[in-house]
């Protein structure tokens, strides 16, 4: 992208598009980086980086951050709210689950990457839905009321959820066609230059095989196992089976 | 990517890994964040956020982001210098282009994508080098004496350059693969789930066409037009014919 990449588009943004993105201590930048770019250059479009205030917040790994929009200044209806994975303590925090659930209660579209279609769930948002998440953590969906679905991006009426990384670009590509249509994401796709060309094959576990795969859950096992004991909770304030 | 992912690998970093990534105003954190989270959750690697002072600067789109380490405090010797598309000012400052000539005189690799190739270029690190950039700049590669490449991820000697986005990415799997060794960057690729699936199939100008090329070219015009005067006079500076 560029410095002040403009792209004029005809129809679909007479009035502001009001687009929240979740940054909370410990989130990772990876996932929402996508959407913020792909949509933050579009005219019309306010971006919002929403925390509990505005002091620095850090990513992970190291970035420090600054949200631009407390929870209280946050517009009451979004276009688009959009979480990526965010800290472990942002699962049983009641202020950011009370925030997600009443902005999601009205927006046009609820998006999440990664661990963080965990965190819509978890704040009620994906009950009755199909969704999807990282792959090594598919298991927890059931907790939060949401069955999984295969694909990069998974669309369920207006919850859309994918996987980490990229994840989140091919939901931007998609909310770009929703909310400007055909030829604005096909410019976007070009823009990006996305004609990904993986050094290897391997980026999902059919393709990389049960080798790869046990080796890359046994290391994620670390940062997932304390979600088994949380999403518990959750499962239980949702009244959800699990 | 997980809160605490972290990654067992053996070999090649008994020492650590030095890794700075230039985040200047302007600059558009799209083109540094797959390097940055792909490299900055392993082992051993210090990562640093560089800019002349740790005040906060701002992304493009919006992103107010802090650096790490000041150049004074950047270790001399760096293993990755990363560059994405910085905001126009740089291309003639005299202190960054300083800071870069001087790391990337040392550094074992040194990295470029989007228009941050051109910043490379500019501080004279790409005079005789094979590279590429944004599809909409590649005519500005003359003008730092360097040769225009195809390929999403453009390799000469530790000189590596691939286009905006998601060639990062790309970028950040080559540097896992040459520091950690194949399997690193198998698993990388998996716990990304870099698995891509562009919405259509026009990421690059071939894969676009001539009209949809013809379109993104005049969205990119007012950002881009300013730098053939900038980048005229960089190749006057550099002694290069451009």
């Amino acid at each position: 992208m560029t410095e002040s990449l403009t792209i004029d588009m005809t129809g679909g943004a007479a009035k502001p598009i009001e687009f929240a993105i979740l940054v909370a201590p410990g989130y990772n930048p990876v996932d929402i980086i996508g959407p913020h770019t792909l949509l933050g250059v579009m005219p019309g479009v306010n971006l919002h980086l929403v925390w509990k205030n505005t002091d620095e917040v850090m990513g992970t790994p190291t970035f420090p951050t600054r949200p631009t929009t407390t929870f209280d200044e946050c517009p009451a209806d979004l276009d688009i709210l959009y979480v990526g994975a965010p800290g472990h303590a942002q699962f049983t925090d009641t202020e950011t689950l009370e925030f997600l659930a009443d902005r999601g209660s009205r927006a046009r579209w609820i998006a999440g990457s990664c661990l963080g279609s965990l965190l819509l769930g978890a704040a009620g948002l994906l009950q009755g839905y199909r969704a999807t998440t990282n792959f090594g953590a598919v298991h927890f969906l059931p907790y939060v009321g949401a069955t999984y679905a295969p694909g990069n991006v998974v669309e369920d009426r207006n919850r859309i959820t994918a996987g980490p990384a990229t994840g989140g670009f091919e939901i931007g590509f998609r909310l770009l066609q929703d909310l400007y249509g055909d030829e604005a994401a096909k410019e976007a796709i070009l823009q990006c230059e996305y004609a990904p060309e993986p050094l290897f094959p391997v980026g999902s576990p059919e393709l990389a095989g049960p080798e790869l795969t046990a080796i890359a859950k046994a290391h994620l096992e670390p940062s997932l196992a304390p979600l088994t004991e949380i999403f518990e909770k959750v499962g239980a304030r949702l009244g959800v089976a699990g």
